[in-house]
């Protein structure tokens, strides 16, 4: 279902105010606590008031409060008096708060599809890269060559737990508040496992004061948010110096950069770094809530009201960095040469030499670090790469090595070598992509 | 286990770092990647050293860095050389994170007992006020007449969500980053299976990058702990004013208030408003790290060190604050008498009155509520409760009113009739109590 | 000046933008940098923008990106070509942070009468309630009894210090970039002194690079406004429990609270209520801001587009929670009766026995608060209140205590005696009050 | 003075309590409250206590609450039952919160100069650096050449801001609390200006429950905190990136770096990526007492004894940072030949090109950029730099373009042709530099 477009943002709950009506007048009807009669054209006007707002022509008039009472009087305008019998044994505080939880359990549903489209972009990209090289950074600085594939599956991972989180959530927030009324359950004989089913929600709530009160199904909504928009701002990080002269190691598409007309050749990474901004937004959103909540006695308080507008703002802003990114992984270019050249730099090798010579020369861990150490600073000291020392080089600091030894300092064979589960070897890479093809589907 | 004690803010990792080395020494040896007479000695050794954390009798030298440092330095006294063969294949990336990973899984196991006593403290208390009635509040006001009993359950359900965040949480981070080394994997014949299976964890994690950059599972904590202590807050927002004379609902035992040697008769509720206050170190715990995590490029960067200070305060904060929540919960006095009193304020029974106008009368809703509120006001005009206004006072506003309703207009009736599941009549508190029961066990 | 009213977040610096190109265009025209016919026509095209403006008639047009380039947009149909030299010598980058930083100082002066008008509200109300006396509360437990003025001019002492910080931060703020270009200046010889003297900045910021990378003058901004929204949630919270009936101090006036048809004497406070939320909004900016900053190389980057999003809704925010407040100050009713009523519970005198013991008797501190708490103590015991004690009662605990400590006993002279500066003695208070309507206005 | 040491966090208050209680007894004397000789022996008892804790020999017992009251009792061990006159006409709530306001006016003082010593080193720099040449960024994306020393005094121009938010903190804490007693003042003739004029505070608080219920200087100083904290950051961020091989400008110490022993070449910027890392600190802290004091009703609240702990921390962080910032400035080498060599990537002179345009040819401004903008993509096409581009390829583009635009097209020229105030050519950056070490002194 699509959600009307109307710039008033209570708006946003109209699709799921009519639905929890739905649900609420036939359940009122089969149990007698309206007529059948009544119970019909409550149904009906419901039906028609959907069709108006799926349809963009719902009358919504600014001067009556907010949503719910623009439906309230659009159903009396359609039906009558019956309409007047619709919030029997129902409350505005149960009713605005199953209307939102129906909103977001469908929105996280938007959500992963989109987290799981990014998880496609990342993982079309590291298809075609499995063989690229580009030195893996710790502390910014060059430590060890990887392959661009396994950097980017990395955030495949990321954002795999970030849908765990955001599936999590629907599924706890999943439970019908409606029944619960003001605070403290009603007379009248309601079947709240009927509404429950009707709107799909897996219970109805154990608690009434519980139903109306409880914000936490928000938090977890807008931690999941905050969550994950950290991994959207470290790429965005990534793609952004990735695309700086000093790297040089992307291009990003002209749709997604802006230029100057003075300087064509510029392309400033705009939607990388509105993402990367983004970040401040979740965590605004989320401080905001637990703010709002902290110590606010049972049962409903005006207070809470707060909850949509964070609630949706934050929706929509992460929709578009979601976007923003999938289309950036889409439509980069990547230069391989550039990432290649950057693995000369730095002896992103040595680990190798320290591992060769533990495995081959069984010299304890330690001791290789030493001597490691020593080739890589002989060879720093004359401006050498660590394969363009002589092997007598190698022998003036450990009289062991043999010539083999340069076999395992190209950049090529260190990648090829890191063969462990997890790692970064193009076979591992492979099987690691064929995996997350068949998980992410 | 138990953690050593040491004011030093790492050495709380050391018995899990001896347990990840003990993990890997094994895997080492079964790889044969050391010789099985080296990984014997480091067993032994490691066997020694977990001896004398556990005894308090660990030589805890600040010279050497931090816990880690300290440990390897003490193997080395104990077994010579062949300490330094267990860091092969290892680095101290991968191994700090497994570290920290096995510690939260740990203590989120304390904390969910912890919870899980609080909710019996909870549900204990219920089991005494079933019929203990207060007012239930909505901005402050009362609404309508609740059970203590349903109150306090409101709040089982709550800590009952936080719970399961918990344990989603000690879940999603249960896989080992053991093997990722410093972040690309190694080239020893490493087997990550193995030493995620010595460690319970379920799984090895599949990216080595992942593996040492991620900290989503602190931030998905931190995120539970802020939640949860908004319940808390709540809680302790409500001990806190139900224990001031103008609300005089509760008394908090002496050892959980401070009171003054010049009013003895005081006693300001300390340990609640701490639980209160304490909402504040977790939501700045939470933003510590979110903010810290922004747009940090992969693999490791020494940002990521603080992790572990913010989650052991918030983790240590939060102990505390269950641990008081609890014993207030076990240990307070309820004056049922003034709960019940102040529910002869505020018109309780209005609800039930236009409720019975619908049932008994079959007024359309929305017209019962209109007929309720001049009832109201004409009690209110004269200072009366509402079932002290004359049957012929009701019959002026409303012919059809019959002598009948004054069996509605009690405080107790009000509550016996909220039947609805998930309401507040004691018939449905009770079974809530003992569902609740068989769930938290 | 009135901002033009436009939906378009950024459509508000459209008078801001059209002043700082008005000092701008006057400046190239005076420094020869384009002609003075040229110079003529885009202030006389400006002027014409800024009556389109101020009229509500300035043709906005979304599919010109911003307000700035619809202005360009709209100068250029105006006055032709000569529209194109109006971007000498200036950048975006400096261009809209300097019209960021006029409409800041401006609104910042709304903010600050709309702080004394809610001061004025204060001290009406506490000019009426000098000799009103409630419960001065700790812990939310009765201590010692204070004068209603007394208590509302701590809030007239915690609004003047958020003034002071605003009024600090435009101060600070107040300096223009306008010359910085994109971020290193420019060869043109541009007059800065010149357009900041137009533009009324107190100088030309210092360096280029500072003046378009630095947003520390919105986090300032925002700091202000989180901690004086703290204040005005502290009085909302007193509020919000003065007006429930468990206190029942005040009424606040119909229209802001909202009351429900079924229970016509319920008055909700949500207006207190939503300021009390608000708070969250403003910690969420503060912590929106402060993320996003963290970490920004110089100079320029898009990341600091967000900084006006969070602003404007701060100060939109904060301006209604302001009005909210002093409205709510201006039109409360106060309930003497309960208020004085509520001081018989809690021993309220105690401390004035204690003083008086050491006063009057020289018994040493320590000593008198011994003695105080054991009548207390006799006092409660006896479900009487202090004065309800017989002498001879006293005498059994203290022998020297003679008649006169009745005196000191009462309600109102334990007021009239905190007569130190500062101290809530009707006669300071008094004092308090002509000295804040001296410093007030 | 120097605070004592010890491990108890309150102990920090100690000097502020001793000199607090000097203030209070000097009066108590001096208004005969107390007797002179009462008064002497306690003046006796707090100057030896001073020196105890001045020359460490303290006895700080855990046992005993807090510092207040390890003093309190040290006092009457020193002097007797003459102790127990000090609290006359005091109360522990307006006494820590004086030594509080103490603590934090000292304390900023340190940071200030603390503050005042890296502006030193940023100075220091600079004038090394006038007409050492980088590439300005906008967007992570070279724009235009600036001058490093230009650049550092960005920085210079930011912390002045911070230290004077820091300093107006300081001013506006400086009002003594002192007399407030427990809330509601005193009926001892106390003379709250004399206490206020023996600690150095400007004048006494005017409201007594302002005086121990409000937190905003607190809340005022970790905002001043947080904002600095954001410059430390982004320069932070600069230097971890310069330091990296693709950027190369600059070389770190190595005290203030960490290498590996497998590869002694690299360092890693350890101490940068703590400052960075601490922004999150900063903001928790703010955020942890912006929630702490939402909504507490007036006056003391325990809620509040939180202030210190996240004060004091915050405190010693930022001296961390600051000197780690200092440490890093005064050491760090410059790599020019690297730093230039970067200036010849992405056509950093054309501005320059387009303002020649219109200075030299009088070509209206839109038109210029879009004259640069095909000479830039004529020489990017051909992988030529601007100055590369043959005369006739520039007057194909544009006719009236001769010889001497080859004047302009110099990163040297570039640099030393923006003289506007404020701008980058060395000669105005010397200026800068002459002015900042007058300012900052």
């Amino acid at each position: 279902m699509r959600a009307i477009n109307t710039t008033h943002m209570d708006g946003r709950l109209g699709v799921q105010d009519v639905h929890g009506s739905m649900a609420h007048a036939a359940m009122l009807g089969d149990q007698k606590i309206i007529s059948s009669a009544d119970a019909t054209a409550i149904q009906d006007g419901l039906a028609k008031i959907m069709e108006e707002i799926m349809s963009g022509q719902f009358p919504y008039r600014p001067e009556y409060e907010d949503i719910h009472m623009n439906i309230e009087v659009r159903l009396r305008e359609l039906i009558g008096d019956a309409a007047g019998r619709l919030h029997t044994a129902r409350s505005r505080n149960d009713q605005v708060v199953a209307d939102f939880r129906l909103w977001l359990r469908e929105h996280i549903a938007h959500l992963d599809t989109a987290l799981r489209d990014f998880q496609r972009a990342l993982i079309g990209q590291a298809e075609q890269h499995v063989e690229t090289i580009l030195p893996g950074l710790t502390h910014q600085q060059p430590a060890q060559p990887v392959s661009f594939a396994h950097h980017l599956l990395a955030y495949v991972e990321m954002i795999g737990r970030d849908r765990a989180r955001f599936t999590d959530c629907a599924a706890r927030l999943n439970e019908s508040p409606l029944g619960a009324a003001a605070l403290a359950g009603t007379p009248f004989p309601i079947d709240r496992d009927a509404t429950a089913q009707w709107m799909k929600f897996a219970r109805p709530m154990r608690n009434s004061m519980d139903a109306v009160s409880a914000r936490d199904f928000v938090l977890e909504f807008l931690s999941a948010t905050a969550i994950a928009a950290t991994h959207l701002s470290r790429l965005a990080e990534e793609l952004i110096l990735w695309c700086a002269p000093a790297y040089g190691f992307i291009e990003l598409p002209d749709h997604l950069t802006t230029g100057s007309s003075i300087m064509p050749q510029k392309r400033n990474p705009d939607a990388a770094e509105l993402v990367r901004a983004a970040t401040g937004e979740f965590n605004g959103a989320l401080m905001n809530v637990l703010t709002m909540v902290k110590g606010l006695p049972l049962a409903y308080n005006k207070d809470l009201q707060g909850d949509k507008k964070a609630t949706f703002a934050a929706y929509d802003r992460f929709m578009l960095c979601v976007a923003a990114m999938t289309a950036m992984m889409h439509d980069l270019k990547v230069n391989k040469d550039k990432m290649r050249a950057a693995c000369e730099d730095g002896f992103l090798t040595a680990t190798d030499l320290a591992d060769w010579l533990v495995m081959a020369l069984n010299i304890p861990f330690r001791e290789a670090h030493h001597i490691t150490g020593r080739a890589v600073a002989a060879a720093a000291g004359q401006q050498k790469k660590l394969h363009e020392l002589a092997l007598a080089e190698f022998q003036t600091i450990e009289p062991r090595i043999k010539a083999e030894v340069f076999d395992i300092l190209t950049v090529e064979g260190s990648l090829a070598r890191r063969t462990s589960f997890g790692g970064t070897a193009p076979v591992r890479v492979g099987e690691a992509i064929a995996a997350a093809k068949a998980q992410v589907g």
